[in-house]
């Protein structure tokens, strides 16, 4: 005998980041109880989403259709490029609307251990994407894959005449210097502004 | 033009209790980049959860068949009714494996001013259901609303012969006295057992 669907579906909520059991559990009462055509709604989203999501062959960024809307946009500056690591990156930066140039989204960092090289992140496509661009802006974290990565395509960039820049570090907005933590600090004093 | 299928999904995600657009969008990203047969297994799950399940024709609780598996299981205590408010609380007793009765789920409590009346409850079907029962165990939330539910079944039961009872209310299993709120302390002062 198979296991009750409740259950099934109990299990199936788990595969979400930060879902555990209770919460999974939680979630398949609610839907059943109070949000049935809720729960039709998401699991249609979810299939279509699931089947008809790729990559944007331009940016590589998530997209349905071939070239993400970002890249077909006539309004995006496309002597400007921005160098992220995840689709996320793109959503916070857009979110921020004082951007206007185009994108290009490696999906994770240099990791020799992990076997992730130069070409798992598409930097060939990167290089080729570069032809033409004034800028490319590094957005990467300073973790020690992002800096790695970061490190790696200014070199071959540098190579080709491009300008290279990256995000700026320093104290965060109604950040409160005393609960700073040292590295942060540093950085921010000598990157300091003359006003 | 629509909507991407990105933005559609994350805001069908945020119709799950607990999960606004930020844990939806980290949802959908984490689906889309690290497992989308997960997310696909998710969608039919769903999909036919909300579709098949219904509710038990003999205890209301949520089944896919007409008799959901407690109430046709043999080894049930058929003497024995213990009612609850809702399914999660079935699944919290089943899972102390303590009891061997059947159950009968409210789906809410008695709440004249939302239009919660005796019928939507389902109290007609509790009364037949009890014909041949020993003892109905109310295992209900000792708020106000629980409480005037157990006060009109043990009334209207009490009329029919049936043995009514409640659980135990008293300090909890680890609980340090000192936090423990005032109500609950003269319950257990009151409720205390000879040694």
């Amino acid at each position: 005998m198979s296991k009750p669907l409740i259950e099934q579906l109990a299990e199936a909520f788990c595969c979400l980041p930060g879902v555990g059991p209770k919460t999974a559990q939680r979630m398949v009462l609610y839907l059943l109880e109070r949000d049935r055509e809720g729960g039709q709604h998401l699991s249609e989203r979810l299939a279509e989403a699931m089947e008809k999501v790729g990559h944007c062959e331009r940016c590589r960024n998530f997209s349905e259709q071939a070239v993400c809307d970002i890249c077909s946009s006539p309004r995006r500056d496309e002597k400007l490029l921005c160098v992220v690591e995840t689709p996320g990156d793109v959503l916070a930066i857009e979110q921020t609307a004082n951007y206007g140039g185009l994108y290009f989204v490696l999906m994770g960092n240099l990791s020799p251990l992990d076997g992730i090289g130069p070409s798992e992140l598409g930097i060939d496509k990167l290089l080729s994407r570069c032809e033409g661009v004034d800028e490319v802006i590094l957005a990467l974290a300073s973790t020690v894959e992002g800096e790695a990565t970061m490190h790696y395509i200014t070199e071959a960039l540098k190579e080709r005449g491009v300008t290279v820049s990256r995000i700026a570090q320093g104290v965060p907005l109604g950040g409160e210097l005393e609960y700073i933590d040292g590295g942060t600090l540093s950085h921010a004093l000598s990157g300091r502004k003359v006003l």
